[in-house]
């Protein structure tokens, strides 16, 4: 039978493939005595075995399709049943309280666990409970005799339906295999999301149902373009998608032929398109899809795939190697933005109540200042090489803005003072994302030289809405106009000083925002590489002439987020 | 020696007490292998039996001084050492591991925690665990031969000096004999400073290091009015503060003689001055006070106080008893807000990485609508009773208000036709708290009958920085220029639609604040009782006119917080 799944639309495209079910099973169990010590202490050897032999296939695997980065959590895992003070206290405590292995194998994992996690200023054993987690539910699966999802051995195409996908599922998932995601919950800003759209894979999220509509290995399509996944297709299905399917990768062409050209509106205004980039991997994308430049170069991951603080010099190779790459394009580079839902095993932060609302990105840098400070070095060395420009994230009052620009400053002349060149025009900017910064744009535009909108978490505080939480999802409002009136305003008072907005927010690239922003003169508009083209391609077709009245209407007529909705469509479609 | 300590003024006046540390010993001990288990079970034993003892001791020194419900706990912490499942594991743990008994009480608690803690479920298991960490505490104490701080028992006249207050903390205090507060953390927001307001104790917060500045018995000067503390004070400090204390008693006299005037400007504009409470207990020190009205009537108090969902009848007797006892003064009811920092044991929220961008107040209330609902009913039925009032917390959309207008005419139309009594005139407004709402302001006002603004949570979201964390406290800053003009544009929007605008956060009693809320012509202030005389004996020295122009300089010449508290000190000293 036929279903349909109705869900968000959170990566272009279309996939066929059989489902992957990413979702754990149920690893409850009751408490039982036992009289029979041996037999249960046997059973527990046989789940241990069974489960090293799979780790063991697994980590080969994982190192061959993955590297051997990913392969290691399997390697620590192994050890963790290779090591007598575990696999012996459970055996211990079978004998000791006659229980059954489940009961045993639990009590002395949550012993492990609680011990490890009290050690708060440690990292380390902090991942060590995380390890032991995750073993310990392997063995418990083998005891109980239900299957675990190993997906580091997928090796046919597949789609992954999940609950969530969390940046651990991602990373021991082979690419290669892969054609799709689709899941329960999550919005379009949800880590899936975005990771699917940095591999250019369709996907649809917050179906709520999936996990629980799908069965293993039953054929499904998903519909990125409009949200939507249909289980067991019948064979007009199948030959109605694989036509949608063909049409999409015709206007991908289409778009192609853009690839070199500028980004000018109908009535003949150039814009700028810009892409986001996290790591100078990402590179290949922004050239490939003809990016007129970086809006947004996301430094922290440079600090997050490290084991400790990268070195100035380390910093330096990566965004020289950025900024040589762009060939004299500008290049935006956001100084560290740790906390929040981002954290190093290796810089211990406060335990916080609202990390969203706490010790995060630039009140980190003003704190730490030797952090930050080997960062702008690194910074100044590499923009002799080409052309780049800072901004800070996270700042909320012009003190703030004010002391990181001294530091910059002070930085700056000691490396001049020892003969480092250093570029003389680096722009200095600031990511306008706290409401506070955006309310009081015009006094900040005569300070800085950029704002760069962050819309995601502007629209997080603007809203008070945690982005990542389902139960105020429908919180975020793109065009809410309370946002666009932020955003027009932060637009205005750049231009009042003769500076110059851009956006980096997911927003920049969203076909309904995109008409407001043209109407509103944002000269910047920095996306996903992969959605440069489309946008170019929309903007080809907006004369931006009449879309300053409907920018106008939006934050003076309209209401609602789903009137602005409804303001531009009825525009785009008249 | 004298020292002097400085910290945050958290709460008006001076006292002079010996300092009881309200601070947790140190609990660390080494892991033991031990030959002797039974002298090792006999050292437990004894440790427990002190423990039993003190406990009956506090238990009955509670009940007499701070009531049954307070005592009940420690009921509870007996019961556990009485429970031989509990005690009789540690025994076990000491002769099977040879370990000591620190290290045995250690393990079998932690492994009951992380097991009560396992029911996520059930909250009465989630409080056992807390009652587990308690006792396990105290007996490990007396194993260590360490004095854990007994607040119950305190029958002298103290200073409670402590890392902060936490609301279990105080309340186990017995306020009779105790004479103010200083803690190392927190501001003038905390809990600790908002009790002692309500308790008209001086308080003094964020002092860093007072818990180790103090000894147990040291003789200790609070000056809540300039924020210090002086240890050991000479005979000239005790001078010099009884001379201030006294100064501060004549000031309240002289605030004591405007209690039944009205609140008038020297330029005779009439303001309202309102308190806010928690439950109709606090209306006697609203009428002692001299308050013109009830700005703000937290109902969560009714919802937290109870052990199940309050019943619409039980609801209906509250709200109707404060509205009567205004004896037709003004009474604005804030429907429930619940979630973010306040939770209640039988109604289980979803756990919230960033619970203060969470599902809380109304948001929770047109979900849950039976709850709200009945809420709603019990206000309607109280309204015939005198001159209520009702506001929505945290709507941050038109459409959140418009929906939960629609519910409150949908039951008021349901009593009027069963021919209950409702009166006709009740105005519905919102808290102004989500910056989105601000921001739209001209758009709710067509819809709003009044607007009340609660600075905490603006302040908060707006600059992006929890409240409630010390790491990011120094973004509290409620006279940003940004936060100005949200207030400003929330008191115009009203205004030009006729509507009324007031304040209930804590910036409505500053005064700092107070100037340039007069300018901007706020209606109403709403805050503790405590304050109403001071801040009515503030608004008779101002003038309107000059405020004014005060108030737009605020918001267009002022960059930061520290520029427009100079601004309106300037003023008030010229």
């Amino acid at each position: 039978m036929v279903k349909t799944i109705k869900g968000i639309a959170a990566s272009d495209g279309i996939a066929t493939a059989e489902a992957y079910l990413l979702v754990q099973p149920d690893l409850s169990f009751d408490k039982k005595s036992i009289s029979d010590a041996d037999a249960e202490i046997s059973r527990l050897q046989d789940a241990i075995s069974t489960s090293d032999d799979e780790l063991t296939k697994i980590r080969d695997t994982a190192k061959e399709s993955l590297g051997e980065e990913e392969a290691q959590v399997f390697d620590a895992h192994k050890m963790i049943l290779a090591d007598p003070e575990f696999t012996g206290a459970v055996e211990q405590q079978i004998k000791d309280q006659s229980v059954n292995a489940e009961q045993a194998l639990s009590d002395v994992s949550n012993n492990f666990i609680s011990i490890f996690e009290g050690m708060t200023d440690n990292a380390y054993m902090q991942e060590r409970a995380a390890d032991v987690r995750d073993v310990t539910k392997r063995v418990m699966a083998h005891l109980l005799g239900v299957a675990l999802p190993n997906p580091a051995l997928i090796d046919h195409e597949v789609i992954i339906v999940a609950h969530d996908l969390t940046p651990s599922d991602t990373a021991q998932l082979n690419k290669k295999y892969v054609k799709g995601f689709v899941t329960d919950i999550g919005g379009r800003t949800a880590h899936s999301a975005i990771m699917a759209r940095s591999l250019e894979l369709p996907a649809v999220v917050g179906t709520d149902t999936i996990t629980k509509d799908a069965s293993e290995g039953q054929t499904i399509i998903i519909d990125g373009l409009n949200g939507a996944a249909i289980l067991d297709p019948s064979d007009e299905d199948i030959k109605h998608y694989q036509k949608l399917a063909k049409d999409f990768a015709d206007q991908k062409a289409e778009w192609e032929k853009l690839k070199n050209e500028a980004t000018v509106t109908a009535d003949g205004k150039h814009f700028d398109i810009a892409a986001n980039i996290g790591t100078p991997d990402d590179l290949q994308g922004v050239v490939d899809n003809g990016a007129e430049g970086i809006g947004l170069y996301r430094t922290e991951f440079l600090y997050m795939q490290s084991e400790e603080l990268p070195s100035e010099d380390d910093q330096f190779e990566a965004y020289k190697k950025v900024v040589e790459g762009m060939n004299g394009k500008p290049v935006v580079v956001r100084t560290m933005d740790i906390g929040g839902d981002k954290h190093l095993p290796y810089l211990p932060l406060p335990e916080e109540m609202n990390p969203f609302l706490g010790y995060r990105a630039i009140r980190i840098s003003l704190d730490r200042q030797e952090i930050f400070r080997t960062q702008l070095r690194a910074l100044l060395r590499a923009s002799a090489f080409g052309k780049l420009r800072i901004m800070f994230p996270m700042i909320g009052t012009v003190q703030e803005f004010r002391d990181a620009k001294k530091i910059f400053e002070e930085e700056k002349a000691k490396l001049v003072e020892k003969g480092v060149k250093v570029s003389d025009e680096i722009q200095l900017g600031m990511m306008m994302e706290v409401p506070a910064a955006a309310i009081l744009a015009d006094q900040f535009a005569k300070e800085v030289d950029f704002f760069s909108i962050g819309t995601n978490d502007l629209i997080q505080y603007t809203m008070a809405a945690d982005r990542g939480n389902e139960h105020v999802s429908y919180l975020y409002q793109p065009y809410n106009p309370s946002i666009l009136r932020l955003v027009k305003h932060v637009i205005e008072s750049a231009h009042k000083e003769g500076k110059w907005a851009g956006m980096c927010g997911e927003a920049a690239g969203d076909n309904i925002m995109v008409p407001l922003l043209l109407g509103m003169g944002l000269d910047e508009y920095s996306m996903s590489a992969t959605s440069v083209l489309r946008v170019r391609s929309l903007m080809k077709k907006l004369s931006t002439a009449d879309l300053k009245e409907l920018a106008e209407r939006a934050v003076t007529e309209s209401v609602t987020n789903e009137d602005n909705k409804k303001l531009v469509e009825s525009y785009i479609n008249k």
